[in-house]
């Protein structure tokens, strides 16, 4: 029998792992939701705990499993499999903490360890929306922007691991709006989740209004991407406009990546893309108005296929990259 | 014998052909300087005699050459070889020009057909200040602004060929800065010896003054990246501060490439270089200042080693680009 692939995906609301097959089909997975309370060795144990379930209700072994992929939410030093550091867990930084080595110490197969969003972008190249291509640019644009850069076939890292930030790049030098990098007008701080309470405050602050019930009191704990997205049902003026200007920094987004990389696809996915195609459109619409005639091939601009696996998946589809 | 390599730089200016050594030094060279004037067809001829002339000085056939590379100032279609279009060029557009093909059918020889700031990034790369890395993000601010990505020893080209256009990245959506590309704010409305003009006419009409003489009638006439270079010299503060907007610009796009690339090492060459220190240490300045924690490994920013044969050499050099 052709081994299995195994992936898991660590975020901080949840820990996934499943078992895959080699076309990138899930066979079975676990998930809890409570990894992100614990500590360090506590969340490799966890992942560990899951697998060790998946492989017992089964009737399967490791020696069924290729190895195991694990896509993480964090900064990486990617050939050592250090995790430099997270903003998205509650209890741990895990700063410099080897996690590649303690999950395989815990789970005894070979493990890569890779950031999520290069795992998802790997996932739709190989899956998903980006498959007819020799390479795609995967932009995911939810609490924040990540992205996946798969040139040839192969995650594009760069030196340390860390490539593909392209929500830190600057877009607007002139912005009064800052990202928690510390730094005003990237992606980052215009165009995701995070930024969408500083949106609605500057449009209220100029007169604008909403139609939607705000709790003053809390700005920051009331408006995310579903409070827009609820606007947009009902024609809320302040919400669209917050969507087209997040949609319109998306376009500057993509138009700088086709510059630098004239790839033949994007893929888009995360949760913001649930405002539809309104939001989508737009990005559209700005990506064609800025490239003009200076684009000479098609290309493509998909939205992501796989959903909330690609994740998932992708972790485990890393252990074929080489191959 | 071990085969020689030959190159050669069409530029708007300039056409030279050189004779390279396999460790990159130049063993002799041709230049031209009434090229522009010409057809398509005759300065396709004008290569060909250029390299005739060469070999014939040097007692040298055909047989005792690798191939010829080209570096063009224009778009390309790489796989094709075909110009997609310049501007470069007085008397041609050289639109959907098969100049590869033609080349190689005047000389004789394999030719590879690539833009000029490939051709500098990958001699950099190979012989210049980039020779100790895995991999550069080479810039070029010169009258426009260019970049060759060499990334694991390899040029990356994109799908058309037209990959690196860093230039046309916007890095300021509320720019009154048009770029000839028909965008406002691109790092090349604002950074790049095209924009200067724009930039003094800007500072003159907020009411600041230059103790350097203008020609008023020919304002685009009179300033380049030499006028500001003396007004540095002089100390003069309508320069200064046009070159430290520039550096900013500058470093931005370094810090925005960083975050997209992560790669070990920027090299930065063309004619704005010579603003000296306080220009390039401005640049460095900001880059530092935007990346600050987020820059996990060592980066070397350096200029380029390889002055005005960069083009050529580097040409040359591509035809060892695949061993």
């Amino acid at each position: 029998m052709e081994k299995l692939l195994c992936g898991a995906d660590l975020g901080g609301t949840k820990l996934s792992v499943g078992l895959v097959r080699r076309d990138g089909s899930l066979l079975d997975k676990e998930t809890v939701y409570d990894h992100a309370d614990k500590t360090e060795g506590q969340t490799v144990d966890a992942i560990g705990a899951c697998l060790d379930s998946l492989l017992e209700r089964r009737g399967l072994g490791k020696e069924n499993l290729l190895g195991l992929g694990v896509g993480f939410a964090g900064h990486l030093r990617f050939k050592q499999g250090v995790v430099i550091t997270t903003s998205n867990f509650r209890n741990f930084k895990m700063k410099n903490y080897p996690l590649r080595d303690e999950i395989q110490k815990r789970v005894g197969l070979r493990v890569v360890l890779d950031n999520d969003a290069n795992a998802q972008g790997f996932a739709e190249y190989s899956f998903g929306a980006g498959r007819d291509f020799p390479g795609i640019i995967f932009l995911t644009i939810s609490t924040g922007i990540g992205a996946g850069i798969i040139l040839d076939g192969k995650v594009y890292r760069g030196m340390t691991g860390t490539a593909g930030e392209v929500g830190h790049t600057i877009v607007n030098p002139q912005s009064d709006i800052r990202c928690g990098c510390g730094n005003y007008g990237c992606l980052m701080s215009h165009a995701c989740g995070l930024s969408l309470p500083r949106l609605v405050e500057k449009k209220l602050a100029a007169g604008m209004e909403t139609t939607l019930p705000l709790d003053g009191a809390n700005l920051r704990g009331t408006i995310d991407g579903r409070w827009i997205g609820r606007g947009l049902e009902r024609n809320d003026p302040l919400c669209l406009q917050v969507v087209q200007e997040c949609a319109d920094y998306i376009g500057i987004g993509l138009y700088n990546l086709f510059q630098i990389f004239n790839p033949p696809a994007f893929v888009l996915g995360g949760g913001l893309l649930h405002w539809g195609d309104i939001y989508l459109g737009r990005i559209v619409d700005k990506f064609y108005a800025l490239a003009g005639d200076m684009l000479y091939d098609d290309i493509a601009i998909r939205t992501a296929a796989l959903g909330d696996e690609a994740g998932l998946v992708g972790a485990a589809a890393l252990l074929l990259e080489d191959e």
